[in-house]
């Protein structure tokens, strides 16, 4: 499966992520207004399955989650960047969004189709060459997978393990 | 209070911070190469209270723990870098390693005595000027001070709240 390549540039922060106007009015008018002061194009031209390439500092700015769910909310399936805000690392992990750290994010092309394997820890490329990423620990693989730290939780009481 | 300043470069990573023919020894024997490779004088002249100020990235490479717990067993007081891995900036709060996020680290000094307050966001300089820092949620920070995730969760559950 592949996957289309929006590309970003450094510093994307939270509040071009999730503009604070929004914020009261909940994720579906959040998603609406996503990263409309760097991409205009992308709230309305994004599909599920897209990815984000950014550059560094991915995720700056303030702690709102909101700004790691709307991403997981308009079906991005994964963030790949050199560099993130901790904070938003860690909050995207917990709400299922998927951040792979790539030193060479920045080789990858606008719309280009890529494949990617968090556990493996690579990026492919259109034409084939695998970019190295940070591997990801397969718990939190898993958590992610589970729709987010919550949803994990809840099933691992509900299955008692 | 202030804090004893040691500089470092950009891109260290876990196994400069516990060596991999370290790991099965534990943490005292961790501490004793911790960052051998990059500072050879800090392992044996780190006191409690100093910090570490890097460059960018701090914290690559692998997911082992003890690159953060290492650095709480020595006492650092805390990690002041423009980047982290977003996976250590996870492990280091988890562990109740301070981290905070600066992007004008690199104009802080080796031995300069700084004082930070991460909850407000900011590092003062010897000399008395604010750096500003991204704010840690006090939740996280509350967790820090408990001395990480899991005596936290303990301490939760014992009173239960």
């Amino acid at each position: 499966m592949s996957h289309r390549v929006w590309r970003l540039g450094d510093d994307v922060d939270t509040d071009a992520l999730a503009p604070g106007p929004a914020m009261k009015f909940g994720l579906d008018e959040i998603a609406t207004h996503c990263l409309e002061t760097v991409r205009p194009d992308f709230a309305a031209g994004v599909r599920p399955g897209d990815v984000l390439v950014a550059g560094r500092n991915f995720g700056i700015g303030s702690s709102r989650e909101q700004a790691a769910s709307v991403l997981r909310h308009l079906g991005v399936a994964a963030v790949i960047a050199p560099s993130y805000s901790g904070l938003y690392w860690r909050n995207a992990l917990n709400v299922g969004l998927l951040v792979l750290t790539c030193a060479r994010a920045g080789e990858i092309g606008e719309g280009e189709a890529v494949d990617f394997d968090a556990r493996a820890g690579w990026v492919q490329r259109a034409h084939g060459e695998r970019l190295p990423c940070e591997p990801v620990p397969g718990f939190l693989l898993d958590m992610v997978d589970a729709g987010g730290l919550l949803p994990s939780l809840r099933r691992r009481l509900a299955h008692g393990g």
